[in-house]
């Protein structure tokens, strides 16, 4: 899969893809990841890419000139499977579109800054506005980290044990249950016996009796 | 406000916390951030902090006795207003919850990671448990990433202008209003006149009317 990010800040995604499961992807030639500054399309020599709001207000707003012009010049070497802009005003992001989105070859994700972009290029090239949850952060390139991260972990190959992904939260509706490792006693806290048991199917059991337990106080809604 | 971040992956932090809103909340003196590597505190030479899950299974689980030391440390030299744990299996962050964290003086966040941290650290220490979506990702640093810089922004003096963060989404249950800048004309696009007309009731009166209707399409749930 190729990853195209538009952004006005480059610097800000260097760590998040330069370590972990993104990496790793990277390394194995599973994901190729593309950081575009947005500057080098500014529309003066200022690097001038935002503007204020029309209408009057507080904060600035990405222009559409230097935006399209990014846009062009990748859409023209390639289609994408879907073209993203992360806002906080999108769909919020579930595990199933998730799911959606790592089936595609191209991605093109747009982070959003200061007050948003332009309406008129969320109406002309935007195919998926998404949101990683209901709260305000200083720009899209943390959601596009977060939106990548779960993306790319999917990709065949990626994870070290398969099985992995398929167990976590979210997958089968059901918050894990709880984990323990060694020490079995630990400030006289104790593992659960069960778990210290060897018997394989009466852990499932009790694995998916906690699983549901804590589903059930803690997210009822992903029940329904 | 000081944040203890603890993690086994302190390089993937980096950036995130080295620009943006986060650099400059640094700059002003109003945040310091401090990035604990857990390795720091393995339980031996070869930098082991994670074990294999009791009961049988994929993934590592985290130990306690890395957490353990890192937090006694940091907890006999102030007191924590929240000790929050990054986890799929928390709760749901929203706007109101970053508002309520904003307040405090010192926050400890704990970046999961593998198939998550033993139960009993949990149990013993952690205060709030905190997913930022209904999604998987490969550990909590990009999660803490999110609620450090969600929280950051509300720090008075932080962004330029106080009332931008205000007009945000989630803050009045509304979505933010479509929003455009110049030119006032792009490849026949024109921006609605209302905005060009400088009055600024009406602007107003449109914005409210843009941000009911385009919440009660996109997110019916936040007007209840």
């Amino acid at each position: 899969m190729r990853i195209d990010i538009v952004t006005c800040q480059p610097e800000l995604l260097a760590s998040p893809f330069a370590y972990s499961i993104v990496k790793r992807a990277q390394d194995k030639g599973l994901a190729e990841l593309h950081v575009h500054d947005l500057r080098r399309y500014a529309i003066n020599k200022h690097g001038q890419i935002d503007d204020y709001v029309f209408g009057g207000g507080a904060g600035m707003v990405l222009r559409v000139e230097p935006i399209a012009a990014c846009f062009d010049e990748l859409m023209a070497q390639r289609s994408y499977d879907a073209i993203v802009y992360l806002t906080p005003d999108g769909e919020t992001l579930r595990q199933p579109l998730v799911n959606r989105l790592s089936l595609g070859e191209n991605l093109l994700l747009l982070c959003g800054h200061y007050k948003g972009v332009d309406e008129r290029i969320r109406q002309e090239y935007i195919t998926h506005e998404i949101s990683i949850g209901d709260y305000v952060l200083s720009g899209g390139e943390l959601g596009a980290a977060v939106l990548v991260d779960a993306v790319v972990r999917l990709l065949p190959g990626v994870l070290g044990n398969e099985e992995s992904a398929l167990s976590d939260s979210f997958q089968d509706n059901l918050l894990a249950p709880p984990v323990y490792t060694r020490p079995a006693e630990w400030r006289g806290h104790s593992v659960p016996d069960i778990l210290l048991s060897g018997n394989t199917p009466r852990v499932e059991e009790w694995r998916h009796e906690q699983a549901l337990a804590r589903t059930q106080q803690r997210r009822p809604d992903l029940l329904n």
